[in-house]
């Protein structure tokens, strides 16, 4: 309705971003495999040629949904963590934006999950997953490892908390999914509370 | 090769599970929306008609799929908990079997996924699914509660514990699948140790 509306006036960049989120939400509510380009300009309402002119083909449009998607989590981490924010901070900005894209960042699981399993293999798609979760791990790891030096969190092992918290993060939409509660945003600011006690209360009696 | 070399010997009992496993497996590796009874007939090296003799259709033979993973779990950790089993032992079985059921309960956990997202819905299945997520966070909150109570573990929110532990479990399945790492078993074992940090380390200083 949106987008019928609304199509005569978009720029192209408009339009390229209007497509990529049609697209995501194609390829996460089916299997992304038997989505066709004509599915997706269908939804967008604009015809195939045009969509061509946009993207290069199928492939191109699933890792350009996915790398959309990623772009706005990063970008909005980006924003929230000012320069020099305290190491917690920047913890808990990762977990907010996780909120804020909670639906679209379900989408983005859920592509990235039935591509897993799918048996497809795309190197670019790969390089951009192993990338995300990289920057997640390292973003995670860079903060708690200062916040431990400077003595504000307990001494915890810092690959292994990162990778926690990351996997916590994968469950909690994970689980939202598959138990249908919804309980997504919910469920992150418990985990915030979470990383607050593994953090600082230990501080308190580690100090 | 194994169900073709092995077809002539099966039992009834055992030819319905061994349906059961390609199904599971068949429904996780496609979208099981786009799998048919032909196609498990297929992998299975049985003809239809004999498939129908032991599931009445599809939307059967994914509940018994998936009523047949949880049912392997359920029994397992049954078997692992001596009656009268002490609360750490208890959540550590849980984790425990989860290891030991990787392969399958990946298989599972992608198509409870698929089944999510897929806005079909079937109310037996919603009773299956919600009854095993109601069952671990049971479960984890019994073995919490006795902790608890006995000052085995620190004072731990009791639901909030068990959530978190079960949406690890979720996440670690989740991780694997997405960030392709296969690292299930060992991710299970770290959060075995992490159960131990949380209720132990601080009934330490706690108690």
């Amino acid at each position: 309705m949106t987008a019928r509306s609304a199509r005569k006036r978009l720029q192209p960049a408009e339009r390229r971003v209007l497509i990529l989120e049609e697209a995501l939400r194609l390829f996460a509510s089916r299997h992304f495999s038997v989505v066709t380009v004509r599915d997706i300009a269908l939804v967008c309402d604009i015809n195939v040629g045009l969509l061509y002119h946009y993207f290069e083909n199928k492939d191109d449009l699933v890792r350009r949904a996915l790398g959309h998607a990623i772009e706005q989590l990063v970008a909005g981490y980006e924003e929230r963590r000012a320069a020099g924010a305290e190491p917690l901070a920047e913890i808990l900005a990762w977990l907010d934006i996780h909120m804020e894209l909670a639906p679209t960042l379900a989408l983005m699981v859920k592509l990235m999950s039935d591509y897993a399993s799918s048996g497809l293999r795309d190197a670019e798609l790969d390089v951009l997953i192993a990338g995300f979760y990289g920057r997640e791990q390292q973003l995670l790891e860079g903060a708690l490892a200062r916040g431990v030096a400077s003595g504000a969190f307990a001494p915890v092992d810092i690959a292994r908390t990162a990778r926690r918290i990351g996997l916590m993060l994968d469950g909690i939409f994970h689980a939202s999914a598959s138990r249908g509660d919804d309980r997504i945003v919910a469920d992150i600011a418990d985990l915030a509370d979470f990383v607050r006690e593994l953090l600082a209360v230990r501080s308190v009696s580690g100090g």
